[in-house]
């Protein structure tokens, strides 16, 4: 075999791999329909070296919400959940709470007058719950909490309770290019302890909501302690500006399913070029839960009315998903 | 020729490939001597598989000043200078800087008296210059600007300015896996229109000062508007702040050359496993500037004498780097 025979079977080795690769279904939990082929696509027109719609890498960003995006969000976001938790957890150490709402509420287990008070009771929870400890204190904290806390109705871990169609996507993005961030109004440091190990998402690509901290010099040892003080809120129009802040280009490709994410799919599809944004229907009352323009959590509403003129894509989770979650496989 | 003997033809020219890879110096323009070696040691234990000192890949962060730490930073920092000459560009929308101090000053050409103002006299030049503008506009501004302005003692382009033996140390880096980030007290937009251009990082690599951005639609199109209100200071002990909020990680490397970076350098070798810490010393006022304890620009006093405590590296300018910048090759 001469060398020009050797590098033909080298050239037919790699595109024999490519052909094969190719071949392969990248989202198989995906139904074929309009939806699945929108997203390839767009995929394969931004990747097309040569052709007008490509993209070059560095540019390929792609922005995720969390909650109701990528994993669930019913009956409660998980991480007012976990403020629950904690407050039962660290009651003996505030014996006032049991005469102070919504503390008193929560410790009686009744969530719905816990949550009466609206935003500024949750806050209040947060704050007596999230700051007050140093960044590596928070961090175990919720490492133990998500190992080991189970979800109310499935009786999942909430790392279990992902949507395996879009973990689908966040590979084939990634396969191709991309840069995937979450962009979400929980907790950026409640998320980063464990979006690598879930979604394959680096905390440096996290962006969320966040309290302020505070550096320190402890016996000489320097620590980031967590302030009772809102930093940033990263939710409506809060997303374009915390996209901005952290990742400092505008993003090719959003994903949401609420009217939280409405200016998120604004601005990143408004940019000039390819654009794409898809939005999260919950639709599936059997497999998962269907809630929509009157819900008090994920509402969806107005974006639901502008998808059509923007030309988002809405994923119909019943029609165009074949399962739910990994452990439904 | 047989299939194994093709195979190890194959394993043949790729260790050929390696060995050479290895074989070259990847700092030439550092002279040999401690400082070069103690780089090298570090990036070598910490990317050796099997080694009590390996790092994983994604934990391989290392992180960056870069006014006096990649590029130059006399006789002012350079992006004082981009104000001044915003506010000689923006004097005929202004009548009233004639007589307002610090403007005054500035166009009298008189920087020293523009200075007097202190702090609050830089902030006030700095929000009549970066603000009232969408984000994109500011990025137009900043393009237009370093892409002629000349430095007023070398007459080169800024983005010139910048320290060859830096340079080679970011590549050194990335080679070996490393994620480069830039932690800077400049603004965070004001830098990110060059970064990747100059020193091949990107803008969500970036983390820096900035000032509150307002998201708005103007005519159903989206814009982020700049407000004259700072955001965030990453200076001092904002640095690892700023590391956390944007990084979420710990680095493992950090280079810095004031006492700016103290915090930084601190909070980054005082983590667990192997750590490194560099200061760039300014000592060759013949081919840069030479200044340390008492400047006014990049003072590096505090720092200095935490370097040898703390096991953080000096890099004497003079002795150890073959050039600084690349147009003196």
């Amino acid at each position: 075999m001469n060398s020009r025979l050797i590098a033909a079977a080298l050239v037919g080795a790699l595109t024999f791999t490519t052909s094969r690769a190719c071949a392969a279904d990248p989202l198989p939990s995906w139904n074929d329909g309009k939806a699945k082929q929108s997203i390839i696509t767009f995929v394969e027109k931004v990747t097309k070296q040569g052709s007008p719609d490509f993209v070059p890498g560095p540019e390929r960003i792609a922005v995720f919400d969390n909650d109701g995006t990528l994993w669930a969000e019913q009956p409660m976001y998980f991480q007012v959940l976990f403020i629950f938790d904690r407050i039962e957890e660290l009651a003996p150490q505030h014996p006032e709470w049991k005469d102070k709402e919504p503390f008193a509420s929560v410790l009686k287990g009744d969530v719905k007058a816990a949550l009466a008070g609206g935003e500024h009771a949750i806050m209040e929870m947060a704050m007596a719950t999230h700051a007050g400890m140093t960044t590596e204190e928070f961090e175990k904290i919720v490492k133990d909490w998500i190992a080991t806390a189970k979800h109310p109705v499935t009786k999942r871990s909430y790392t279990e309770m992902v949507y395996q169609p879009m973990l689908e996507l966040l590979a084939y993005l990634r396969e191709n290019g991309f840069k995937t961030f979450i962009v979400s109004g929980g907790g950026i440091e409640f998320m980063r302890v464990w979006t690598e190990k879930v979604y394959g998402i680096p905390p440096e690509q996290v962006v969320g909501s966040s309290i302020k901290t505070k550096y320190e010099l402890r016996d000489g040892k320097p620590v980031l302690v967590r302030l009772p003080e809102i930093n940033f809120i990263d939710d409506k129009d809060g997303k374009p500006v915390g996209i901005n802040q952290h990742i400092g280009r505008r993003p090719i490709a959003a994903f949401g399913n609420s009217d939280g994410d409405l200016q998120m799919l604004e601005w990143t599809t408004a940019g000039q070029g390819p654009r794409f944004g898809l939005i999260v229907h919950h639709t599936d009352a059997e497999r998962e839960w269907a809630y929509d323009r009157e819900s008090h959590i994920g509402r969806l509403n107005q974006a639901l009315d502008e998808a059509p003129k923007r030309g988002w894509v809405v994923i119909d989770m019943k029609r165009d998903w074949k399962l739910i979650f990994p452990f439904q496989k």
